[in-house]
């Protein structure tokens, strides 16, 4: 499996969109990972991460040592991966178990609920049925140009730690409406939505999203549960979050700044 | 609860270091989510968070509603978070129940065993014994400047999608012995210790770790769990991560360039 992949996104750069060209964008896929251990040889599964390929064996061993299920690689017997597959099974000697109920806090997934990238997006469909396909709006690229200096100057935290993450809603007229701010990016998303869901002010259809990190599967998914149809990232998307965006009908931008940015889905709205 | 706090920090900038000065962190700590519903009104823990504090009500909602956990805010009785907590307890109204079972897959929690931050701390020093308070060996900050080039000129995928994490990590003389990328930072971690977990050779007590982006509890745990004794980050480290680095003896550095970096750690092994 590669870890990047390459698609056709239009660029909008001081004031001119460029034609259609190539773009590589990061690959992020779920990977389960399985221990098969104990007198039954009984396969668990212990974890789904969202990642990029590549080096599964060692992500799934590092992942089961630092959380500290495995303690030695004394204990290992197999590690097998099926070509292209998106699992890795991990089988211990016959006299060794792991007591998975210890882990139990430990255990941690994404809210992806396959194995891979298509089935997760289909679950996520699922699951959040979107009203609308696109934006029933358009907008002017120099809005979309002028929202990260909006965010840079409320961004109080930021301004003292360089260490947050920000995400931000705006109206169609590109005014700021709320900006929260964490060290983790998928909650600084869920105080902004948990915000307006408390308010019964959902869905967010008639707003745009900006993030100021990189897009993820995850922060689609919850874009979309909020009826969210248009984000922009200021750093860049992943290969499954430009997947999911295209298949929900959410505009996506990324690698946003004040004169220029990339363009990753359909144009009829812009 | 504050969402940033003052430490006393040294920088070494252009040669120099400057006496001790105040610096400003973004506060990392974990947050529960407990849900009182159906019919017992029982409670139960939904998932821990690490998360900055301020607007937990909501970034509790938030994510909730985006995990597809509660559907519309008609469901909620009270929200109620005690004084300087760590624990947020959402009430569902009594003819209202959530059916968790459906939800495990969504259940993700961080390795962290406690719900503030001293108890996490105090957990990770119960599972990961630390053989070294400090590093038993010094080095020239000239050396440390010198990392990040060497990432970013082997840091192939970064080149082509602008959007990857890495962790490298380099020995005492500063030479790149691995470098691994992915989407989620905690993954490329993972992938590097994975590696010499299988090769058995843990501990990794005379490496430096360098992260491309912001130092988080997670990874310092991480870090911790591989015998990892000297932690360089390019970007901000979390309160968290400080707290982490102190009690465990492990050197850290942040804001990581050519020219300067801040170090948030004692002194007597630089």
């Amino acid at each position: 499996m590669q870890s990047f992949e390459n698609q056709q996104i239009r660029r909008f750069v001081d004031g001119v969109w460029t034609a259609a060209v190539p773009d590589t964008l990061s690959v992020e896929e779920p990977l389960e990972i399985q221990l098969c251990h104990g007198p039954g040889r009984s396969v668990q599964s212990v974890s789904i991460t969202m990642r990029t390929p590549g080096n599964d064996k060692d992500l799934a061993l590092g992942f089961l040592f630092t959380e500290g299920i495995l303690q030695s690689p004394e204990l290992l017997e197999t590690i097998h991966m099926a070509p292209a597959s998106n699992r890795v099974l991990i089988s211990l000697k016959p006299e060794f178990s792991i007591d998975l109920k210890k882990m139990e806090r430990h255990f941690y997934t994404t809210s992806s609920c396959g194995v891979c990238g298509k089935a997760s997006i289909e679950a996520l469909e699922a699951t959040h049925v979107c009203p609308v396909q696109a934006p029933a709006w358009s907008f002017e690229p120099a809005l979309i140009c002028s929202l990260p200096e909006q965010l840079r100057a409320a961004q109080e935290q930021f301004e003292y730690t360089g260490g947050v993450h920000a995400s931000a809603l705006f109206d169609r007229a590109g005014k700021l409406l709320a900006l929260r701010e964490d060290v983790g990016r998928h909650n600084a998303l869920d105080k902004l939505i948990g915000l307006y869901f408390q308010q019964g002010e959902l869905p967010l259809s008639q707003h745009i999203l900006l993030l100021s990190g990189r897009a993820s599967f995850e922060l689609l998914q919850k874009a979309a549960a909020a009826g969210i149809r248009m984000v922009c990232a200021v750093g860049a998307p992943s290969s499954l979050a430009v997947a999911t965006a295209k298949s929900l009908g959410i505009a996506l931008v990324g690698f946003l700044r004040k004169d220029r940015f990339n363009l990753y889905t359909e144009m009829q709205h812009l």
